[in-house]
């Protein structure tokens, strides 16, 4: 056992702020949505690196860490989408609180759905990213032949093809991707996140 | 927008190893399990000081921050609580592999539920901390006046008073309440999780 000559006995409980000035950053959700194939995962991924070089604590969250653990037990009806969403903002909402950026990647088709997670989230911890993209570049670019299997009629429900797809009405952050390379979707959501002093305690 | 010659792009993605690096400490889930009236959360918030004293990146999850949020929707019933129990090891399955330090206080009754978290997190990943008090003492501590209400038939279903608790059979770390302070459980975690690295990336 440790030497009781080391220990000082806190009053209070450890507090997000203690939390932020550890790790020198604010918590936050940045919460990218937008059609398949629009690189919602691939900007991430990408961010996720360029804020490990400066330092700061990240964590992804997409379908591949929560579909199969998390959202195993939902499937993809109205209300199974909703409740999939409503976990993954709550998840989203503890990692802020413990002080991490969370990189949220999720299509996320409907408005209500997010605006539930921003308003549960509160002012400044919730960043909406619209990764936009054409339904016509997203046909072409395909890279998981989904499209091609839910204009074939192979997969119901797929957003952009026989479900909706709501566009935000007021992203902090539009990125279009028809226009801009990953690599500057990244670069711009970091210089958000720089400038509105998430990347400081 | 930055500089572009500020950057540079990864190939890979960002690791649990790189997040443990960057943070100097292993992510773990430490699973404070218990009668009510225990200790638990007395136990996890001294910890969490200590921890924090130390520069650890430490997150308490419990009933507080549970049950209003992310299980909100969830009661009582048996497959309630299995479900809660199992939405709560997903989230510090995630912590643990953002390389966080959770501390878990939860009840957490059932055996069965606890070893599905335990085997969810794979080892190493998971240790179980059995918060233990004899009943009488925790009818006596009884702060919330929990007991009193369950023994007068006002709360149904409540450990220890008409619902089984059943004890770990394999917790890494037994910590007997009758005999020693809160003070000395928290400190008695604290060199476990130093003796076997987890201090360290």
């Amino acid at each position: 056992m440790l030497k009781a000559t080391n220990i000082t006995w806190h009053d209070g409980q450890v507090r997000r702020q203690d939390r932020q000035r550890l790790l020198g950053q604010k918590g936050v959700t940045v919460w990218l949505t937008g059609l398949s194939a629009a690189g919602k995962s691939t900007i991430a991924c990408l961010l996720e690196s360029l804020l490990l070089e400066r330092r700061r604590h990240t964590y992804r969250l997409d379908g591949d860490n929560i579909r199969h653990g998390l959202n195993k037990n939902l499937g993809f009806s109205p209300e199974d989408r909703a409740e999939n969403i409503r976990r993954i903002g709550e998840v989203a909402r503890l990692f802020t609180d413990a002080g991490v950026i969370i990189l949220a990647s999720f299509i996320s088709p409907y408005r209500a759905d997010r605006d539930a997670v921003r308003v549960n989230l509160g002012a400044g911890d919730f960043v909406e990213v619209y990764v936009k993209v054409s339904l016509l570049t997203a046909q072409n670019r395909d890279p998981k032949g989904l499209y091609k299997k839910a204009m074939a009629g192979e997969i119901k429900g797929f957003t952009g093809v026989d479900d909706p797809y709501e566009e935000p009405t007021r992203a902090e952050i539009t990125l279009d991707t028809d226009r801009l390379t990953p690599e500057q979707s990244a670069t711009e959501i970091l210089a958000y996140l720089q400038d509105h002093g998430y990347l400081q305690a």
